[in-house]
């Protein structure tokens, strides 16, 4: 890379980090290229040199918290103590359901982007992150098919699995919204423990296996400490 | 009530209902309150004579959504052929899925408010919705509470198993919106099929008897037949 290309990639890595930063703050809705361009000391006209428009660099930020969720992901599962199949698949649930409350800001924004009713970008924009999204997918994918490969599970599409997991732990996180009127109206954690227990006896895993994989599953401060030194600018 | 009350309450009825016009064409974000009293002849000091608020106005917009879903749900369980308490949760999750399809923009304001990231109304103005959605949860509770008491599930909370059916379709719903990239990436009719029949032989069902009750699911077409009658003006 020449100096000149190295200067731009850092120039771009700042300009993704100072938006993300602008928009976990303040929220996607009050974002806008001028401010980010003030905030950066540029002109909006130099800003547009590096991104095509507004909604580029809104999937470019989406594209950064993938980034940090997914090296967190590889860091949750380099630690994993257990080659149990059922222990990784509950593992990556909790995992992930433990993003909210760590990361809540993040993981707002990600929840918009991918699950939310109305588009946040121009599908042109969105598209650069299809593929991310679609590996943080294939983490579920290869634990539902090392369980199935191990006999644990009946045989079915390991993707379909992954997919509909992710699909329902999000639904349940989606129903902390109700918890503000009526605390504890729901109990997140007993009905993540519930579903996954669920899913997996229905699929055909030994009921007490399940259990004793849910009794392994990962502890909040210690998913917060695996955390730590990847997203220290939070 | 007298005439007066009277016509207070149909000008209430009518300011609720050109709302709710503006707001499943147009979009929440763009719908003011000056906008909606020019519409209705009204100046803005009159209409909020009506409501305290335009987060008041929203709350009665969703009220509104709540009501017509929950009058689809009682012509639903009105007409079902079939007494087998499976069935019957199984066709109160197809009913609800079919909405986001059959009336897409009243299931998004509805995802909105009580899924989306973001409050979209006050605290105070939401909390006189709480009790409607929660009577639509109730629907689900007392099919669980049949199939227990007919011995199809083992004895667990109904209402938890409720929220959880619930949430995990909605969370299969919001995979819609990745399916705008890659047409059909996932299959959510067969992702549905897969959530019911796990969950529920997780619960302690019979295989058999969840798969009989799958294949009896309700149509599409029947469901926008029942729907037709209620929801005439969209």
């Amino acid at each position: 890379m020449s100096r000149r290309q190295d200067r731009r990639e850092r120039r771009k890595e700042e300009i993704v980090s100072v938006a993300t930063e602008m928009i976990t703050t303040a929220g996607i809705d009050s974002f806008s290229v001028n401010r980010l361009a003030e905030e950066l000391e540029l002109t909006p006209g130099a800003l547009y040199r590096y991104f095509d428009s507004r909604d580029h660099i809104l999937a470019a930020v989406e594209l950064e918290v993938l980034r940090e969720f997914d090296a967190y992901f590889a860091a949750f599962e380099a630690q994993l103590a257990s080659e149990e199949p059922l222990a990784h698949i509950v593992g990556l649930a909790f995992a992930y359901a433990a993003l909210e409350e760590l990361r809540p800001e993040r993981f707002k924004l990600l929840s918009r982007f991918v699950s939310g009713p109305d588009p946040v970008v121009s599908d042109e924009a969105a598209e650069s992150v299809l593929q991310p999204t679609l590996e943080l997918l294939g983490r579920f994918a290869t634990a539902y098919q090392a369980a199935t490969d191990a006999g644990e599970l009946d045989d079915e599409l390991a993707l379909q699995r992954a997919a509909l997991t992710w699909s329902c732990v999000q639904g349940v996180l989606d129903r902390r919204k109700l918890n503000r009127f009526t605390h504890d109206l729901f109990d997140l954690e007993a009905l993540l423990v519930d579903l996954l227990a669920s899913l997996l006896v229905g699929w055909g895993a030994d009921r007490a296996a399940v259990e004793h994989a849910l009794t392994q599953r990962p502890k909040r401060a210690a998913l917060a400490t695996l955390l730590e030194p990847l997203l220290e600018d939070t």
